[in-house]
């Protein structure tokens, strides 16, 4: 009979591929589930296969004990599935269809989802607005780094591919979807970029890589892209990226001897609260640093989109002020220069057919741009640990051997 | 032969009239003057007989002595006069028009102007982008609160009425075109305020009335504005807001007194950096605690406008922080809401048009909302002291006795 | 047993109330259903008790022969009513919650919808994108005009009001939300109006009022409305709208009397296909004559919304072109100016609940503004021959008795 | 003494080159110049040493004697070129400098203009909104096709390249910023060509080339090019689009097999008032049959922009409706699918800075895209023979002989 397979949260530093329950339209019981939501009947939606389903950097915190995630949670919000089963509810998508996930559980009947904003739905998670796969505090929905996955509000919430063997082809730029592409085009749409623009992106992650390439997607002039890391660096100027390396000076400086001025139009916060200071000191921790660093880095009239995570507690923050959270912005500078910032999750809906689209039709290489790597479920402890220490890879899961070899 | 005479800062707490030289079509050394500004001829420019002239509440920071502005600056950026003289340049504006002069000093002519980033412009202040008359830092225009004064660009940056009876009949109104009007209604806009919204408002000084009356003309549903001053308070209620009285007891209860949830679509920081605490300690300094508790406020999805300065350096700040610009912020309250930031000068030239129209056609009471006095020049240092003790007034200065008594 | 009682078309120039079985959670053969839509279950749907339904002047084109409706079309898409049935997939709606229905019947899981465009849902009429209650050619959908209707996919179709009472003591307001209210709100929108916009809106029938209304709403400094019928006009002038006697002479003339200028800076077409003729020969059908009109009227970089109705066959047009929908535009005149036009069913979901804020917090009387007449189901006839005639009046059904005395 | 020749047009299938007099910073009497124009002072102008002035498809309107234009007009509205003289009110242009000059000539200095809608400005043609170099009905400022010309308002229009060996050595692509490039751009946006957009542009003109290479530049999947010209046709396929030719039969069945569906998400209608017939009967003018097949071929939902030149009056037009510009137009084709549509010219300094800078940073090839051809002066005569005949080039007159053989 079908059981299922899991990356489980064990403890810092710690995960673990447990076995566990076959999935069920049911939301039960289990490490993290928020009580509100225990019982919940699914018949609104699927069990998927997982194709693929990747390791995210946010994922990391919870790994790095900076969260308050508990142990056995089953980790991962970054899916793509074939469905086995569907729910009486569900009317346009059928078994066998291969779709993405959006990270960002949605019910599709409240005024944020009506509005298009999905990242904060207001159904899915008795604690607040938004949820998500496989994470701390964002409901309790089961994660997806596993062998099956159920996802509810099929309907809305699956973006079905109209080719499955296509879908398979592309496997890997497709994977992105659920959340690292969108969010990092997120972050330049709401930075502003445009075709023309100049655009500083601070973070070479995957995030990060996935911005500098919305960025291109946009028509901007430039991408230049930072990081204390230089494999990064090399994969961002992999795809035509200027780089700077935070380690190695002043931004402005670096930025002027690429543009000819110490400023952009358009920079994105690819890194969030574990910020690592620049310059000299660089490497230590340093909250409020990169935000500090972008509102000097835009030019006059300029946004900041902030993709990066910003939390309300930090356990392992480096200071009081960090462990609550309070980061020490001179926002006067942004003020003098009417920046605008956009924070929050991606609504991931907005922009996954569009880029959906773009990857079909050739117009994006986002698996080369992020260098995705293909790994087993079994291996999934170990890409962790690689991805903590800084490997310029995106760490795809592959449960089933579905991969094709060529895509990988 | 005519001189000119104008309201100067002479130190903190203090500010005189001064007689002084009749303006030019030259931007003359002076105090605050920016040496690269100095003997900049100003053929596009026209000398305008002060008919209205405002304080505002940012006059305030330069005369508590929270800058480094200089003695003697003659100050006033809030201004309604007639063409006395024209620049030979000047095609569009003729001696003997009525206008408004948006505070902000725009060239017409550059990259930001072009692109309606008028309090931005890179052209009139060599220090920094964006100017304004008689402010610290702002190039060295020289100010307003007299009797005559020089506006550069006038083609670009004149607002003429269309008729000059009416325009002084509504002069009151009129008056708050060149600031107020359209700098609260820029918070409203940027808060994303928009019918059936509901709005709160931080701070009932003249700008967060403003704000109010903007967000009723964009049609909120229900406007709440907040203050520690009673009198203001009282000033809001009197054209249909709700209010809350921030000493006493946490604004969220009282909003959801008022709205039956604790939480508003859209927020407006109208206060600026010399907020004060609220609740328990209400009333000392907390630069941060306007920005925290709006981010507390307003719902997931929500935006807020902020209009109210911030700052780089603030001599008079509360501590080492506060000093140098640098704000404790909550940021991950706001980004686990998906909130967004808008900072910055109004751009004047971007409402005042619109708003004009809806002062001209009866539909908004902009003087009485914020309770416009008239006062003489020789009245301004009274003006200036009575402002600063939390009179619930805008004082109108008027240097010619050209308000109708009617308007007054 | 309970059954049901509903408006019928009989033939042109004749409706009847019907007898007819109540209703299910299933949409069953009958008079217009596409044949791909019998036997939809419809577990999603709930059955309401109409509290109220009104008249439309869509359903004229319809009663006057103008379409293809087929005998026996139970009728009515503008609808307010009690939920007294929910179907087994329904999670967020309730038995004896009080809803708005948005005319536009939407399916909440198809791209446009997840867009917002829900005036061209995919999912819900198999002969084109978009679908309605009780309307030809709109999949089939029973309508509204009845005793109880079914709301199929309620949880994304419903607006729910918040209190019972309150909802009831607004009810004539609250019933504008289906359709008009948000109708001639989107003419407004899409024409561009903002807050100091002059406007032009061609039609004084309840849509061209509420768009005028929404004008209002939406900060309009002056609202012009056009019509030949003096009633209409009148009832505009009582909420202080300027008007228009398009049998009076050129529209350009009596706008230059009223603003100075012969041209405004928005216009709304809220007429549609069934247009007569302006000046001399007013009175005669002539399709193009007035967005012909508008081009002329809207200033340069103006838009045009077109709420009003344009159709691809008309069996009644004057003229072989008219019957194919041909119109003869003089678009040049609109691309010397680069106008910009919107046409189409407003979605009404984008704006609904936004307006009911208004409504309930007394920003707006439309119930006013339109003249809501109530009447029962059984002078549903003796309604549709007054409105045809050209009664200043809006009718709403009210088949229970349930609209308290003071609100009509 | 320095003189001037420019190319003029003299009768219908005529144009020829004529001597006239050296340009002067005042608008002089001459073909076509308004009365009320004649004499203007242009202290705030410059003259231009021309570098690079294109033939534009809308110059042809005039040679083939379809509009009004005056015998002996100096053409000519695509103007690259090097500043030589400048007047008293020019602050931020230098002699030397090398700029693109805007086709549309604006202020800077009216309610337009500062709304950033310079097509319509208000100031510069006394018969109605916006202006042109060397056009009929325009205002009468002189045309560019020359060896001098005159810039007005110079501070406002001019678009200064950054460096003067970057911008010669890229001058072939620089020069298409002056208007078809903004023009084709403008018609992607307008049509809501975002990321992952299918889009259809009817005409494979340079400025439907443009549209289509600024369509790919906004991230469009999929960019679909149509015309009856092969040789243009093969032109799009150059640098990746796809192509329907619209002779061969249906353009919805031409568009299913390029994407599976027979309907794209964005158009764009490149073409205008001279279209010709489609499908059985190509080739006979037939002015309204762009806009209703684009009507058809576009999704619901979806939008038109109409960057292609409509007009009100039409000598040579095919039947009396045509000479007056009236088409007959499927309105209610769109009405049903929600179709929004944008007309006029393109207001050239929204977009040419940021196109500017993705030609700097060779994010796009426009020149090798139209199939740039540079010619002399004096070959202008023939390279518009050649170009009405269909030659699948965009031809570039280099009056001095400054433009680089490798660029050339």
């Amino acid at each position: 009979m079908a059981g299922n397979r899991g990356v489980a949260y064990i403890e810092p530093g710690k995960v673990e591929v447990h076995e566990t329950d076959y999935q069920k339209l049911e939301l039960l019981d289990g490490p993290g589930v928020n009580p509100a939501n225990v019982g919940r009947k699914l018949n609104h939606g699927v069990i998927l296969k997982v194709v693929t389903t990747n390791i995210c950097g946010s994922d990391q915190h919870m790994v790095r004990g900076r969260t308050t995630a508990p142990p056995n949670l089953v980790l991962g919000h970054e899916i793509l599935g074939e469905v086995v089963e569907k729910g009486s509810d569900v009317e346009f998508i059928e078994v066998g269809d291969i779709c993405s996930v959006p990270f960002n559980i949605a019910c599709g009947r409240c005024r944020n989802c009506k509005e298009g904003k999905t990242g904060i739905c207001l159904n899915v998670n008795p604690a607040r607005p938004g949820a998500a796969y496989g994470y701390v505090d964002m409901g309790g929905w089961v994660g997806g780094q596993a062998e099956y996955v159920t996802v509810p509000y099929a309907d809305w919430n699956l973006l079905k591919f109209p080719d499955r063997d296509q879908a398979l082809e592309k496997v890997l730029d497709l994977t992105m979807l659920s959340d690292i592409f969108p969010t990092g085009f997120h972050g330049a749409v709401t930075a502003g970029v445009k075709p023309g623009s100049t655009v500083y992106i601070a973070g070479a992650g995957p995030v990060g890589l996935a911005a500098a390439v919305g960025a291109q997607l946009l028509g901007a002039a430039v991408v230049i892209v930072s990081d204390l890391n230089e494999g990064r660096l090399a994969q961002a100027r992999s795809f035509g990226c200027e780089t700077v390396d935070v380690s190695k000076g002043s931004p402005q400086d670096q930025i002027e001897q690429i543009l000819g001025v110490p400023e952009v139009d358009a920079a994105v916060d690819a890194v969030g609260f574990e910020a690592r200071g620049h310059g000299e000191g660089a490497g230590k921790e340093a909250p409020a640093t990169v935000l500090n660093s972008l509102m000097e880095i835009t030019a006059a009239g300029g946004a900041i989109g902030i993709p990066g995570l910003y939390v309300t507690g930090d356990p392992g923050g480096i200071d009081e002020a960090a462990k609550v959270g309070a980061l020490s912005l001179s926002l006067g500078t942004g003020w003098a220069k009417s920046i605008s910032f956009t924070t929050g999750q991606c609504p991931v809906m907005r922009y996954n057919r569009g880029l959906m689209m773009a990857i079909l039709h050739d117009k994006v290489q986002i698996a080369k741009a992020v260098n995705a790597t293909t790994i087993s479920l079994d291996e999934a402890p170990q890409g962790y640990a690689e991805f903590d220490s800084g490997a310029a890879k995106k760490y795809v899961i592959d449960p089933h051997g579905m991969v094709p070899q060529k895509a990988a």
